[in-house]
């Protein structure tokens, strides 16, 4: 199979475990799930679930033991993008070329869909963590991915993020920023899925280098997108972190200079996959693939 | 010991149990935990955690073992206090006598300040699931409490409370609303230390209809307060609900039914202990003393 087939098949996995999760009840709460579905089904590239299962995948893992710990962590980056669209934040008006969450449902109803997919991946990993045994595995998985989403995890590069508006701030900000607000969501699906595998310490700490690489090389990306992307492709505003005033890789460091750390972080990654063999082609071709995105 | 030495020496335990656990910490982030810590040590009843303690020395149980957990509901009620503050909700200014969260930190902090508790109740319920074993027994703790405060609980209410807003809504609705808002966050402190402490499935039900009882008379009182009580004790504004025109107890039964009401429910939940004889001692008053309080 080839890359881009994979990428679908994991992509379809998750999209139809993930619309399960919400199925729009009846009144008088219709609304909340009826927002909570709306930015969960939204679309996205998934990457961080797709992770979970290629390293799975790699491991010769138990995908259906992996997949619900995936997708809390594709809950958890839901909440964490429609409570920083929210006026009160980054005040956005679209996402992934759809109007944000409070813009369709308000602000009340937004703050509380959030909160709810939040709550809703912990529920969804203890279901996963009280069946079938292996309770206390699946528990270290679970921390892995608490850890990382919370306060001292991506809610601290939030504020960093916040605190950082509208003044340049210096390359280790930036970068502790950067390694808070994305690199932590994007390391605790890789980890997390090791652990539920029954990774050795050492594959594991491979494993993390590599997504510790990958989530930094995604934000450069990120942030020469905002240059040089298309709002079209991207479903969001283009160049609003200039106009915001934020502090970016392109803005420390030059556009030519920001592709030069970007091309060379994203070879990093791709040699802590090197004991790994021929069962990383997909996690290699998927760092290419993230270089290379116009999204 | 009398009970009001022992509610004290419950309120300490967890006091210092939550202290510890919202250090706060350098800059750049120090704002974040100094928002969580904030709303976390303002103090308040501790109710719900105290709930758990109880229920566990009733039983015999461990309270070491359960703590975390208890402490994890109190930071769970107190995210949904500072959300539920929230201009876009309820937008108070005022909360256990002190400015809201809010109002000294700016809405954008206020609302990541509740994610990072949110998030922080499920790290320490995690930590303690992988320590010292026992791992699906306290996960299935948690999981009880994550559903409580979820999309299919608390969060819920939350959702019926801000959609009857400006209009009265008939008794289901109202019951509904407060199972869900108040009420499933004070049975999940009783049943989740029931289980830590490995009740039999019969104690767990008497223990489940206690809650569900108490949980009521606690919203019923909350209705009478607001209409009879002082702003000065209860440490925020009297006289909301009529102001925002809200369906109470009150406003459906009139003053004097929905006392009859309160003392009924108050005592149906103390005849649910009859079984565990004196060592109900404790949450008997407890009863009492919810019935009885000015705030």
């Amino acid at each position: 199979m080839d890359f881009k087939q994979q990428l679908d098949n994991y992509v379809n996995t998750i999209n139809e475990y993930i619309d399960k999760c919400v199925i729009e009840k009846e009144l008088p709460e219709k609304s909340l799930y009826s927002a909570m579905r709306y930015s969960l089904t939204a679309g996205g590239k998934r990457l961080r679930p797709v992770l979970s299962l290629a390293v799975c995948d790699m491991l010769g893992g138990n995908a259906q033991e992996v997949l619900p710990f995936a997708c809390a962590v594709e809950m958890i980056h839901t909440y964490s993008l429609i409570h920083d669209d929210l006026p009160a934040m980054d005040n956005d008006d679209f996402r992934r070329g759809r109007p944000t969450n409070h813009k369709v449902y308000g602000e009340a109803l937004a703050i509380l869909a959030g909160d709810g997919l939040l709550n809703l991946a912990f529920e969804t990993m203890l279901e996963s963590i009280i069946k079938n045994g292996d309770s206390e595995r699946k528990a270290k998985a679970a921390a892995v991915i608490a850890k990382a989403s919370g306060a001292n995890g991506m809610i601290s590069g939030q504020v960093i993020d916040l605190e950082s508006e509208g003044k340049q701030v210096d390359k280790d900000i930036l970068n502790r920023m950067h390694r808070l607000k994305t690199g932590a969501l994007i390391k605790a699906p890789v980890v997390s899925a090791a652990i539920l595998c029954g990774a050795c310490e050492d594959d594991i700490e491979k494993l993390d280098e590599f997504a510790e690489n990958l989530g930094l090389a995604f934000q450069i990306k990120d942030d020469i997108l905002d240059v040089e992307g298309s709002t079209e492709k991207l479903g969001k505003k283009v160049g609003s972190d200039a106009g915001n005033n934020k502090s970016t890789y392109v803005s420390l460091y030059g556009l030519e200079k920001s592709k030069e750390i970007l091309s060379d972080v994203t070879h990093k990654a791709v040699r802590c996959l090197e004991k790994f063999g021929d069962k990383a082609a997909f996690l290699k071709s998927l760092a290419g693939y993230l270089l290379e995105r116009e999204n």
